[in-house]
């Protein structure tokens, strides 16, 4: 059966549904609501998408992006450079950005390592973290992977790695999330919790 | 605080963030992809979004979709003019297309009644449709909206529009789904099911 849509509709949805997260049924409403758009705003829309893809590079130190060489963040020179933080992607950057409890600089990953899916170290920017991680420059490297499989499988590969250097290598704490009630925890969490507990000072 | 993204992504972020159904986070997630893309395809997704503006048009006629005046069905003649499915919008179209059960014509009203929203007839394709149903022409107008509050209020409005004119006005069955499970059913889809019982050939 043909297309039910008239052609430049059906490109538009099959465009769209290649996004990622984006569904069939999302596709089409995102297609019709293009079309009863103002010319102008989808002009913009299509203008951003063009400009962000040709001006925006990946930071030639840190891999965070950028439209210059260095990111904002690696040419920042307020900033502490004996501490990096290894991190997937830049959403990562601007989420520990936002808790204003870090100083140091980042590393990007671009990834997790997945082995189960073929990603593997090389495919990530793990060689250019080691080529940067110099103990005489460097004292302490954070993972602050998530706490899943793949950010667990990326955290202790990186420490198996970057002890032998001679730097401290940490990770983000786990535990009940702030506002969690124990009762709504899952045991896996609730469990971690509880080995990971703190001395409360009196 | 300044952005902490670099400003064309943050743009793009804004402008993906001003589509339906797109949350901030959706929208970060959104462009990283488009970063992480091939410029090719970036490119392909930008013209679509441009072309589809500016070729497809709503149809003369019933205000389907289509690149050129008239839309497909309204210009297969070998369809039953004398029948008449009204709809929300062109999504609607291609879900009862898909069917197979309608060999008529269409009106996309490209909305639905919603007095509390400040959605008046006048905000829809109503005067065309009672412009285009001629009695002598058109024997059944067969409203399809959704199952509720705006859909149930657009077809009674529908159905009191079009009695004194002289056409059959009927509604789209409401039912248990196929497949659906009594004991699964909200209790007024249930209810309504139980009212419109059908009785059985034996």
């Amino acid at each position: 059966m043909a297309s039910p849509y008239t052609p430049p509709v059906q490109l538009l949805i099959d465009e769209l549904g290649r996004l990622p997260g984006i569904g069939p049924r999302s596709a089409q409403r995102l297609a019709l609501h293009i079309i009863k758009s103002d010319e102008h705003d989808v002009t913009r829309l299509a203008q951003a998408l063009v400009d962000a893809k040709q001006r925006v590079k990946f930071c030639t130190v840190c891999f965070n992006l950028t439209d210059s060489d260095l990111c904002n963040i690696c040419s920042d020179t307020k900033r502490n450079s004996s501490i990096v933080c290894v991190v997937e992607d830049s959403r990562d950057v601007v989420a520990l950005e936002r808790t204003g409890e870090f100083r140091g600089r980042y590393h990007v990953l671009l990834g997790l390592l997945d082995p189960l899916q073929g990603v593997n170290p090389e495919h990530l920017k793990v060689r250019e973290l080691l080529t940067r991680i110099k103990p005489e420059e460097i004292s302490e490297v954070v993972v602050c992977t998530s706490n899943n499989t793949e950010g667990d499988i990326t955290a202790m590969y990186l420490a198996r790695l970057l002890s032998p250097v001679g730097v401290e290598v940490s990770r983000l704490a786990s535990g009940l999330p702030v506002g969690g009630d124990i009762e709504f925890a899952d045991e896996v969490t609730l469990g971690r919790a509880f080995g990971n507990r703190q001395r409360m000072e009196a």
